[in-house]
């Protein structure tokens, strides 16, 4: 069986001109590893209308799940809950569920929900509200796409409300193993290796440290006695 | 004018299956910001030649450059100098100047160019080298195209080789002012600034530090006395 596929899409233009570095993506994409469903692409688009809408409709017909992170704040430049409404060809406005935890959350803090905030209880039609335990705001999820805040402790608290929801499959196993030799000296025996188990990913990740060229070999799958015995050819074949 | 376009395409499973967190993209989008190429998306994609191939070609016909990282060292996961001739529809094979350079760096250390390196002299028809001044085996530009390495020092080291061959636009410039304030207060004000100035890009990213909220608000954009008087009037509306 095929593990459930997924694509990302990271919304942002700090992200695009080099101010901010995205963390979201690493987090997310060990996050999917662990519970067997396979990120296959990930997209970074600008805080623009139409590149947001062309990027939803793409990989949301490619793939079982579509998660995004940013732009779902009280801000003008806030506009991914918008985008997702105009993916889909659905209705948008603020939801009585989505203010009445954003009303609790500003009443608990002695602040006024005022227009700006208020835009965060705007939920596109047909959604499910995802849970902030964080700073309450909600994310959503409409058909297949999951859409998350970009502040990265908000972004890991709504994965981890979403997550337990999904069907995953088999995680991916993986075991390393570090060569302290070149990888030009690795790769036929590698490949070699690689064609013996078509059914594992065998990836070859070089570095050099302190004027030792090597690299770490990484043998993934989802049999774990496939993965053993493979990682013990490997190591016949490179000695320490 | 409009400043020059580029995408950026990351290929590697490592990066999709959370192994390892990629460095290449923030620091091309910081390269790129200096010298007035906008990035305008980034994809991250599989080792698979199908992905590799369909992402190439659909994002060299939409912007004016595409940089890619990772894929081009001798091993059999290294696929990326085929699925750009694939794209391409042109040949591929080891070119007589890239294995000199190849040669020459081998010569130097003692090792033997053998069949595996000799790989990285494959070098798709009509490319132009780009220089590799950590470990010698080039990149290549075709079209516009510019193909480079996923090891980050490698790859920055490309980076710097093929940037002044490019036109650029004018910079982005970009000034930043902290607001310790809920982005739910800031966010009405900001509109309207931003209504003011449509020329200018605002940005709020939020934050929350020991307890206090607030925001960073970036304005950005090719002309610094517009930048400095829009900071001027955000200033004065968030007094420190």
């Amino acid at each position: 069986m095929q593990n459930p596929t997924a694509a990302m899409i990271v919304i942002g233009d700090e992200i695009l001109s080099g101010r901010t570095r995205d963390s979201n993506m690493h987090y997310l994409a060990g996050e999917l590893t662990k519970v067997g469903i396979d990120l296959r692409e990930v997209r970074v688009v600008p805080d623009e209308t139409a590149a947001v809408v062309a990027a939803v409709n793409a990989v949301r017909a490619l793939f079982d799940h579509v998660f995004t992170s940013g732009g779902i704040g009280p801000t003008h430049d806030d506009i991914t809950a918008d985008c997702i409404a105009a993916a889909f060809g659905v209705g948008i406005g603020v939801r009585d569920d989505a203010r009445a935890i954003l009303q609790a959350h500003y009443d608990r803090a002695g602040t006024v929900l005022n227009d700006a905030r208020l835009r965060m209880a705007r939920i596109p039609e047909g959604a499910t509200l995802i849970e902030n335990p964080v700073s309450s705001a909600p994310g959503f999820t409409l058909g297949n796409v999951h859409v998350m805040a970009g502040v990265p402790s908000v972004f890991q608290a709504m994965v981890a409300s979403v997550l337990p929801t999904l069907t995953g499959g088999r995680p991916l196993l993986s075991q390393s193993y570090r060569i302290a030799r070149g990888e030009g000296d690795i790769a036929g025996p590698l490949a070699a290796l690689a064609g013996e188990y078509p059914d594992l990913i065998m990836g070859s990740y070089p570095f050099q440290k302190d004027g030792v060229y090597g690299a770490n070999i990484v043998i993934r799958g989802q049999d774990g006695v496939r993965v053993d015995e493979a990682m013990v050819k490997l190591a016949a074949l490179f000695p320490a």
